[in-house]
């Protein structure tokens, strides 16, 4: 059964085509600039094989009609024919209080989506654009949606209610959401797999540390709390969000700036962060080479990165009781072994134990890092949220 | 030898005239709504009898000039002649980066107290007036101040620096400051001093629980990180301040409510908080009888309260690696049993293990609450603000 997975962003739309009779990727690709100047498809068969293709794409539908031409063309293509996709699964950002896990798209989530976009400005209507292209394109398949917000939705109310006044919560759903949550299943998951322990057992920290970067308490196989909040900007330092930081802060800096809301959110989404703290970028290894070469700021940065998720395992370690399992993941997750050591760094009154030697060099690949007699289990486990969607997908469509 | 302690702010005078020689408070007192209608002085002697007097009281220095004559008279004072004052000590809020002791005030500090109100102009400002007002009334005692930002400034710059971009703090001096020090300077040391422990030798989690709160970790006696941030707004959350918030959000709210920056300020930290979320009061024991009858937004409002907390507790624990001693103070800290112990809850993997029978019904007195096998101590220890800067000014002007 192959199924198509789509995560479709303002001007961009990244895919997927999984073979899940053989738990396989037969195609994936993306396509960048749409409506703009440039345009481009990058396309990538299992093989390995990279092709790329300019030309004018000046909507969603254009470039999934672009996609689906490619999929099935002799030269590029993976499969015969269009009839060979059987069912679409569609990354959905934010999902409000209404999804609490993966759907069968009908009218009626469709205008729940777009309700919600309200809370996601930026995702929410793109997410919908490629759901309607796919639908015009290829009427006759069945589309679902998967949220990023949904694994969160097992939250308490004290950590997901706001101390602002209760009638905005009544009026606009102001409360934190947290997203990465197919991540989150994904890796909470594979790591108890991986370290043959029950779910329902564990108190797991996770990280999922990319350019947007968050963290999560789950406490057996649920979400308790997490860091990202109503928006993506809450929480951790990332590429170049400020994440956590006073409001009355922001409120001073836009009045001394003279800046309005639109202006201020740039800053704390665009020019903050990693990025603002060190002026060298928003990329860590970008970074960690600075730091390396002397530059203090790059250092301070890095500092600052891993001691605010300290605190973070702390905090969920209290939210939780105690922790058992921390889990790495997210491209610098995955792949900084300096950040994960940083992070680890005398956290042995929480019975965390990093063996050095483990980590060390550990780039992308399933592992336990922690020592032999750590209490706490540390672990990389690379994300792989297309494989949920589709697996999800296929799950509801087979009822 | 006497001192008199003022904390000015924008319409009320607080003051004490402290004994110095014999650790004792003469008389204290209180002159409210200052350049308003209704202005009044309630002023108490050391045998408790009170006192109120009405009339207009123009300014600061009126004020100040009315609290004078009633020390002195005949039938409500306590000493024979302003020649009895030896020095004056003010509590002043923000000290800035300069200030990171108590100092004797001279022409520069007093510029640098004016320079520094930029970044708190509710509060500099009238500690300012304050200081003028009593150097003209009696200008040949020394005055010192004691700022409540500058216990905080041993913080590393990994807990003090915000993500934002790193021009702005060499432009405005964003960053954490911090606040409540005087009280945390208190507290530290006479927990210490109870439980025989060596302060250089102790990690320890000290929570200021009053109508506006913050929480301190404080590691071989210096402060290394603090939930306040630039402003009050930031960390716990407060009778009528949000405490952390998702910036997004406060930008969501700021456009979907149609506010500037001036009433986004009074929302987040007049009307939210446990205000905001219960709509019963933002007095702690109020909050606490109408959850005792069944109200749930009290209960969400209570649990918030504890779960905040007890998430700090942890972050400090793993900013310091480890925690000895939990230490309660301010007027919800010092009375409210129950809040203590749904903050002790569930903390057992740090080691604190309340002991309720002595946490129960204890108020304002200095006590160890904790069971005896607890590896953390926990405390109780009342502050007391005014006595530190009467014992700073004493300090100082004995050199």
């Amino acid at each position: 059964m192959n199924i198509m997975v789509l995560n479709c962003g303002s001007s961009s739309i990244k895919y997927q085509l999984f073979n899940m009779s053989e738990s396989s990727v037969m195609a994936k690709g993306v396509v960048e600039k749409i409506g703009l100047k440039g345009a481009f498809l990058k396309h990538e068969k299992n093989d390995g094989q990279k092709v790329r293709f300019e030309g004018d794409i000046l909507d969603h539908q254009g470039g999934i009609e672009y996609v689906l031409g490619v999929l099935i063309s002799k030269k590029h293509g993976c499969i015969n024919s269009l009839n060979e996709i059987e069912a679409a699964g569609h990354r959905v950002t934010h999902g409000g209080e209404k999804f609490t896990k993966s759907v069968l798209i009908d009218d009626e989530v469709k205008s729940d989506i777009k309700r919600v976009s309200e809370l996601a400005p930026l995702h929410n209507p793109h997410n919908l654009k490629g759901i309607l292209a796919m639908e015009s394109l290829l009427p006759n398949i069945p589309q679902v949606a998967v949220f990023d917000t949904a694994f969160h939705q097992t939250m308490p109310a004290k950590a997901f209610m706001y101390a602002t006044p209760y009638a905005l919560y009544n009026k606009y759903g102001v409360r934190r959401y947290g997203f990465h949550g197919t991540s989150y299943r994904f890796v909470a998951d594979k790591a108890c797999k991986i370290a043959n322990t029950n779910i329902k057992e564990q108190k797991i920290v996770a990280c999922h540390l990319g350019n947007g970067a968050s963290i999560t308490a789950i406490d057996k196989g649920k979400s308790v709390d997490t860091s990202m909040g109503l928006t993506p900007v809450e929480g951790l330092i990332m590429g170049s969000r400020t994440g956590d930081l006073d409001l009355g802060a922001l409120l001073f800096l836009m009045e001394k700036e003279e800046i309005g809301i639109e202006t201020a959110r740039t800053l704390i989404n665009k020019h903050s962060g990693m990025l603002g703290i060190t002026g060298v970028s928003s990329d860590m290894r970008e970074i960690e080479m600075a730091s390396d070469e002397g530059n203090e700021r790059a250092k301070l940065g890095l500092d600052m990165y891993c001691y605010r998720i300290k605190k973070y395992i702390g905090a969920y370690a209290a939210a939780m009781g105690g922790i058992d399992m921390l889990v790495f993941t997210g491209g610098i997750g995955e792949n900084a072994d300096t950040i994960r050591k940083g992070i680890s760094e005398d956290m042995s009154f929480l019975g965390i134990e990093l063996d050095e030697e483990k980590n060390k060099g550990l780039r992308g690949e399933d592992a336990i890092i922690s020592k032999n007699n750590s209490k706490v289990k540390i672990m990389v486990v690379p994300t792989n949220e297309e494989y949920i969607i589709a697996n999800d997908t296929i799950n509801i469509i087979n009822g």
